[in-house]
């Protein structure tokens, strides 16, 4: 995984969690034409023993933020699970998206030979290449599509469009 | 998007089609566990204007097929989707294994800078490196974890591990 490549998907990710406003948007126009408070949302979950909304989204938030600092070396801010409402959330993943958009591809040299870990391996390791596309990546997709997935189940009106955001299409 | 990183990600898609094997057993097994045909979760939906499980399935293998053939210009079997049962579409998925096993760097020369269009885009084009990273990548992931999340909805035993799979941890 080479050094554009890297910073390709990081890009990718940060357009990602930039289609959360339009999410968020949604939730609360739904709240809105029900008379219901949209933050209740934030308990929703698929199944007893899944995560909640509001804890897929900080997870999606922190996969990105921490696949940034691992594998650059920037320092980046401990966000406390503490968001009870999509606006204290919104200021979460727009603090992830302002990190993310400062990363350049100088950033990422040597980063797919970086050796990366996290307590849960107890002291294995990744490569960061493999960390990038075997983890984080897979982890961060995850989250956000059961962001998308929760809405959804509880009568968000959301498309495909909300997701994937506008398309780099060239002129013809 | 370099050749080495496509084919990497390539071979990510490759072991995430491979996960399905124990999510379908998984599937049998909670059918088994509760006296119910297991095929029926393959008409679960998330929300009445969402694919059913078995569609998530097929779209899954299709976006990582397509992007394969669309990047190389190798030739892919098209796939009706007349799969009923998990039987018929691990037959499916692992045809699309297969498909992505063959896959090496020298494939993906090019690919990068490739025109891609589809039909529903109306003549517009992305290049092979947009396409990959802002539509079959975050698609792919879109309908795996849909995957994933209908059955976890509907009792599926499941984990995060049986969502990545085995990581390449190096030798400390």
């Amino acid at each position: 995984m080479d050094p554009a490549s890297t910073l390709a998907l990081f890009r990718q990710m940060k357009k990602q969690l930039g289609q959360l406003d339009a999410w968020f948007d949604a939730a609360k126009a739904a709240g809105t034409a029900k008379s219901f408070d949209p933050n209740v949302l934030l308990q929703a979950r698929l199944a007893p023993d899944q995560f909640p909304l509001a804890r897929q989204i900080q997870i999606a938030c922190d996969t990105a933020k921490l696949a940034a600092s691992r594998l650059t070396g920037i320092e980046v801010p401990s966000q406390p699970d503490t968001e009870t409402t999509f606006d204290e959330l919104r200021t979460r993943v727009h603090s992830v998206v302002a990190i993310l958009g400062g990363l350049e591809v100088a950033h990422f040299e040597g980063a797919a030979d970086r050796s990366i870990t996290q307590p849960r391996w107890e002291g294995k390791t990744l490569s960061g290449a493999d960390y990038l596309v075997e983890h984080a990546l897979p982890n961060f997709y995850f989250h956000l599509a059961h962001v998308y997935a929760i809405l959804r189940h509880n009568g968000v009106g959301l498309g495909k469009r909300d997701y994937l955001g506008a398309l780099s299409f060239r002129a013809p």
